[in-house]
């Protein structure tokens, strides 16, 4: 690699924040890849240290990915995003520990969906309709800022907006304006260009209600490379 | 009124099947007042001969509105307009009376929306998640065509597309292709020129799981002239 080259991506890995991805499914590795690609410096966290896909994924990525624990990867960056399932999102948080989240901003991309009736899934009761997800971990974690964003898409769109033709619109929601200010950054480096605030974390309780739309789609068209525009606003 | 548009008013509104609107409220009203604006004859039904909203408003739209019962309405057409409360619906289909309906055409805007707890309304368990509405009508009428469509946007943009812009994306549902097919035309008239047909009834539990967002978006924005667009589809 070209000195200059490795200078620039030193310089901009201090210069911004560290993040932190929970998870090692194909969302956590795609966004982790996507983020090293941008220069930034990724700890991928899970259950262990030794979890195999994580040695992999930070084996195959370089100087800029290291994993660890949840609670490692905790440490390490002020800025986590949630990229686990639903069903085990809490738990992750409880692993992770509340201490260490305090003061810091989670993008919770997870959704609650039951997927033990096969598929399509639905959505877990006790985290939708009245409630969701988002609020849930934001009630576990008080003085944590949960923001809510990029659920309701494909990872590969998440992590670039132009797979779809980029002329979507990125939802999010958050309690803290300047969770939700940091999390409009990120937005913008995966080329979302258009992004609508609903406000509080509640408004996660219409984000997460995507979902069965989402899949109904997916199913009807067989291509998962799609976003929601929302048009007149 | 130039005779010759007289003429070509008659003549339209023989050609054309008459419609049926179900519901005198706002979105009853609107819809019907489009359908008139294109030339077509509708009945408003409900529960009274007598309904003062529903004499007032054929009184209004002079000779090609009607006004009658939910079965006086029901014979009159072999398309039906469901826009009333999700709360409702069930029991109003019940008195419009099921052999009437037999082999007809509902295209179903209602909603499972509970303002019993204030606003925002959440959605009936017993017509979400894993069931809707359209599908409990489907159920009761096994012997009509059932379409869901336009439940997801205010009624002056399902009646005109061109309120936010004609550049959305209108998804419908159903079990019967030729019921769907229909709809579709109806859809184009009211200025709807891209649609994304989500297959069977079931694709209703995605659509009507739109509601919490839109609501959300309306109570952000204060805009209620907006529509969904899939992109990249």
């Amino acid at each position: 690699m070209h000195e200059n080259k490795i200078l620039a991506i030193c310089l901009k890995s201090y210069l911004r924040d560290h993040f932190c991805i929970f998870g090692t499914g194909v969302v956590g590795r795609t966004l982790g890849n996507k983020l090293i690609q941008l220069g930034h410096r990724v700890m991928m966290g899970s259950r262990t240290a030794d979890n195999e896909k994580a040695l992999e994924w930070a084996d195959k990525n370089g100087r800029l990915a290291l994993c660890g624990t949840f609670s490692d990867a905790a440490e390490f960056s002020n800025l986590i995003i949630n990229c686990t399932k639903g069903a085990i999102t809490l738990e992750v948080f409880e692993l992770a520990g509340k201490e260490k989240l305090k003061g810091k901003t989670i993008l919770d991309l997870s959704n609650p969906l039951d997927f033990s009736n096969g598929m399509p899934p639905s959505l877990y009761p006790q985290w939708s309709n009245t409630y969701s997800l988002a609020e849930a971990i934001q009630d576990a974690l008080p003085q944590t800022f949960i923001v809510k964003s990029l659920n309701m898409v494909n990872c590969e769109v998440m992590a670039d907006a132009s797979r779809c033709g980029g002329n979507a619109t990125m939802l999010l929601c958050g309690n803290h304006d300047k969770a939700k200010s940091d999390i409009k950054e990120i937005l913008h480096e995966f080329g979302w260009k258009k992004t609508l605030d609903l406000g509080d974390i509640k408004g996660a309780r219409g984000m997460e209600a995507l979902l069965p739309v989402w899949l109904r789609i997916w199913q009807s068209t067989g291509n998962g490379h799609f976003a929601f525009d929302i048009v007149g606003i």
